[in-house]
């Protein structure tokens, strides 16, 4: 009468270095095993058994591995296994090698910290200001004036400030009587003067005692990445940024796309893993900037978030899946606002969640808020606008009209699916240069200490040079004939070694790009390229004719225009028309919570702001295969890159 | 280095008959300690020590006696002690005896089921109806067509129901994508199209699979009394009470009357149970109606509430301290919708829960909700509607004006503050007729079962008796000259044996009344009498004026009229002027639920109802101490008992 199904064996499972151990089911995967002994382990692509990141060494003991790929078959000798795709049979110790560090370079948002930052169009946002401190002076009850509380509150609003209805929450009900007593009727209102539900009245986000007027108001701008958050806290009085912070999403360990989250999210409770890591993210940064500022996260009295649509419905918890299955839908665009409670977040419990408006599955709210900051709304020069983060975005337009297309791009030039990339954290070579003569590089990493892997810009940085040098032609293949040990055939094909392990901080690999690599890396800047050149057409325009081309995204500011154009990157146009803006997806969110105005005109670019499916437009693979070479089949489109090839072969 | 005050010393209390034990710390109350070991103890009077029925025999072991107040001396020398007031001084043994049970007369509310009640005015609350379903067949998205799922319902529901905008609470957004592609996008959505937020746009209810606005649609009707709880199940479709249950609110556990909740929800996490207690209660009565009925408690989409201002607060967790203290002033009258998950009942979690608005302290919803249901706010005629329950709330007036006060008449008329009283339970007196010569009782008893106690309708029965065949003077006095064994001497002073012990269901103790218990009830009745006196008086009428009396209330149903006006706690006046109509709250909560117009209606009536603190009344102690004798001290006034005296004594 045994079912063998549920009579399963019972495994210890061992990781070196630490030593923890942990006992689990047979055939559990190692990854889960390892986050039940408590160690952290990233997974970039879901668990996908892809990118090849979950590195392990199987010192003894018996797994199943399901797949192999991304290991050598060196690895695979030395014992090497792929973590999610390995599943215990017996007791087993395991080496888990030490986790990327996640550490981000501050420069982009500290540089925000302490000012007003220019608002796209004028406004008079202190005259708007849709958050209030009041004052009152409420006549405390007889049996003669018997009036309850909440009627006392209002009446006296009206009568000392002219607000005649009020909203009230709950739970800002259930301690009004206690408050207005200890504070012997002398108090302030924290009113949000216009709620998102049209017509409402306003709200009642909290009481305090005394007269708090002159206490600043605070609130916070957010902007989630696939990669990272970003917290700006500002003073809703003098509409400062008075602190900034950035930290990896936390959902990275679940997975370092869009599609490897959404994949996740499938998993019992995936989703609500996956909402907790970004909440828990968002909470940490207003820790950190609250803490150092000296205030209380229930002072935080509104939130406004921008963020790619996948990002959106993991921070709301919806349901991501129809956004990566044709035709690719998301459950809501503009999500209503919710409260800091129902999403957990460690603000003030009844402050709005204003989540702003996206257009589709792939051109999210970061986008919307980039054309808000970016003023290209706002001006009549023909603008292309370019979000080159996890994914590409590209909006064309300018005061009159807009239209937008998403590349899938993949997270190539963050470091993703390349044999030596990683994120732009220390150790991370940004830049390279070589030598013409001799082939051997020049390269500066990111901390100046040894190199550990290639970033984005680095990537970048490379292709041009190696490009541009002649290391590799235009078709992306290196060359065999050339006189240097830093080309030679490796176990993906041809490669060019960057750095010798000797340099390097672990001393065990070479760094090294193969042709593999490159041939992912022409495809996602080919994507990318195709994506503005069929924009543009769709229009019944030329690139030529595009008047400024302005570069959002935290990625975007590393981004060297010369190498990136030499590459075909970017379109091959006077440097002076490029601007870089930083990470304009979280300056849309800080402009759109300071101004209802602008908050309105967020909205309005969303509603007046067309998208072009790519994938359903006839002329986009051939667009692409045409972009696949340095810098692009037809050259005739590269003047500035033929005039230094023309240099180079004299 | 020890602190004394942390080294707090542990002991085991054992329970008989159970056998439980449990270990407390030293000064741990009793009463806490066998809530601790899982049994249940009810505390009246909220473990003040007044009410004396948390009665327990000592048998080993030492506690500290707090109060001994309602225990005799006989029951200190048996051993006897107040568990709320005995704290643990070092391992004891105690005898819980058996607890009140807790069983419920059904036959108010049965008689209701499967009809629809008429309602007070004309009203065709089948056009008006808020709550609809509404088939949607979407048209599935596709490349070309890639609108958003919410903004996709929304065109359907506008295109093919005339519906503009939407709300969406976050939970339903949550599963809306999974719910439309599962149904194959053919839906049906349940609507409330008329938020309480003036102006605010429909609101999305939940979104079903297929075609299913044939099923019926439900919603709830609650009365909740501070003894009882009322559910009425009603079909929205036909307007029927599809099933009623009533249930002893479970807050009695912590309290027999308003004051001793207020009193229990000071302690530490007491609100938080009180609130627990109720919604478990209603949540209880909701499972039983939807057992029996074969429904999913998830299908309830509205919840309409009426009861006293005290009760609702508790209900919503609302600080209920002020209310008790003067000048006696609510958080709130009216307090704006609640939705179902926020605060743990188990219907449909975006159901919005409506509490009627009450106008103060001491009238609250359930006097609204019976002014609506009695009809007393349309008629011309002068009409008194008094609801005795716990506590005693009168209201005078007709279409054109109300005022309303209430009587602190404590619950004396509930069973509660009388030796001998009890609930209207099983083996409660509810009748009693004494012989007028031999001064000999017969009475009949809840259930025709051995007597226990005396329940409200008993005790007034009795009185009249006792009064009109003279055992007793107008003044309360019991006569010490007539020749009966039923009149002695007691602990509490004089009193009369209604029943000896060897009739009585525990064989124990005699069920008497008491000069004591005489004076408390007398108490009782001048506090309503002199309630309605003032309020006639206040607008310049006389009682005689008075056109009709309506009766609400679950107690007044069982008031023997001829009885209640001998011992001058109803006016003397035509019998046929006296109307008894139920539970006149639960059916204004019904009532107000089926129509939004009569809803409106409640609004307006309490808007217009005018209050009288009778404690800030001058006149009110005067007529209060008239009001202290049999009938009355004025016998002008009561001419019909007046010719009954008479014929007593030809």
């Amino acid at each position: 009468m045994t079912d063998q199904s549920t009579d399963s064996q019972i495994f210890t499972c061992t990781f070196h270095p630490g030593g923890q151990s942990v006992r689990v089911e047979a055939g559990t995967s190692l990854s889960d095993a390892i986050a039940a002994a408590g160690q952290q382990m990233n997974l970039p692509c879901g668990g996908q058994g892809r990118c090849g990141r979950c590195k392990v060494i199987i010192e003894s003991g018996e797994v199943q591995r399901r797949a192999v790929s991304r290991l050598s078959s060196t690895e695979l000798e030395q014992g090497y296994a792929l973590a999610c795709q390995s599943h215990v049979q017996s007791d087993v110790t395991v080496f888990v090698p030490p986790q990327e560090e996640m550490i981000v370079r501050r420069m982009p948002s500290e540089k925000q910290t302490g000012k007003v930052i220019e608002l796209p169009i004028e406004c008079d946002w202190t005259i708007q200001q849709d958050l209030r401190q009041l004052h009152l002076l409420i006549e405390p009850p007889s049996l003669m004036d018997n009036t309850n509380d909440f009627d006392r509150l209002k009446r006296t609003l009206s009568q000392q400030h002219g607000v005649r209805d009020l909203w009230i929450d709950l739970p800002t009900l259930r301690i009004l009587a206690s408050i207005l007593r200890s504070a012997d009727w002398d108090v302030t209102a924290v009113l949000e003067m216009r709620t998102w539900v049209d017509g409402g009245p306003p709200r009642l986000l909290e009481v305090l005692p005394g007269d708090q007027t002159a206490a600043p108001l605070y609130a916070v701008a957010v902007d989630i990445g696939t990669t990272s958050n970003v917290v700006y806290l500002v003073d809703m009085k003098s509409g400062k940024v008075v602190d900034t912070a950035i930290e990896y999403n936390r959902q990275i360990s679940c997975g370092e796309d869009i599609i490897s989250r959404i994949v996740y999210a499938k998993r019992e409770g995936g989703l609500e893993h996956l909402q907790r890591l970004v909440v828990q993210t968002i909470n940490n940064l207003i820790e950190e900037v609250c803490d150092r500022q000296g205030i209380k996260p229930a002072s935080i009295h509104r939130m406004t978030v921008a963020g790619n649509t996948t990002m959106i419905h993991l921070f709301l918890a919806l349901w991501p899946e129809p956004i990566r299955r044709e035709p690719y839908i998301p459950t809501v665009n503009h999500p209503l606002p919710a409260m800091g409670r129902e999403l957990g977040l460690h603000i003030n419990p009844q402050a709005s969640v204003d989540c702003l408006p996206g257009i589709g599955s792939y051109v999210g709210a970061d986008i919307t808020a980039g054309v808000l900051s970016s003023k290209m709304f706002a001006t009549d020069k023909l603008t292309l606008f370019i979000d080159v983060g996890t994914n590409g975005e590209i909006v064309l337009g300018n005061n009159d009209w807009l239209i937008s297309c998403a590349c899938s791009a993949g997270p190539a030039f963050e470091g993703s699916g390349v044999h030596s990339g990683m994120r732009a954290t220390m150790g991370a070579i940004e830049e390279v240069w070589i030598n013409t003569s001799t082939y051997e590089p020049t390269y500066r990493t990111i901390g100046d200490v040894p190199p550990q892997g290639i970033c984005g810009s680095g990537i970048i940085s490379l292709l041009a040079e190696m490009f541009v040098t002649g290391v590799m032609d235009k078709a992306g293949k290196i060359k065999q004939d050339l006189d240097t040990p830093r080309i030679r055939k490796g176990e993906h094909g041809m490669e060019y070694v960057v750095a010798w392990k000797e340099e390097t901080r672990g001393k065990k690999n070479d760094i090294v790009i193969t042709e593999v690599d490159i041939a992912n890396l022409l495809r996602a800047k080919a994507a990318i390229y195709a994506g503005f050149s069929v924009l543009v057409r769709s229009v019944g325009l030329q690139l030529a004719d595009v008047e400024q081309v302005l570069i959002g995204g935290a990625f975007g500011q590393y981004i060297d225009v010369e190498k990136a154009i030499h590459i075909g990157l970017l379109p091959d146009m006077p440097w002076d028309r490029f601007h870089f803006l930083g990470n304009t997806s979280a300056l849309g969110a800080y402009t759109a919570l300071l101004c209802p105005d602008l908050r309105q005109e967020v909205v309005e670019i969303a509603r007046r702001m067309t998208y072009l499916e790519l994938s359903a437009d006839n002329t986009f693979y051939d667009e692409f295969t045409k972009a696949l070479f340095l810098p692009h089949t037809d050259m005739s489109s590269f003047p500035a890159v033929a005039r230094i090839l023309e240099g180079r072969h004299p």
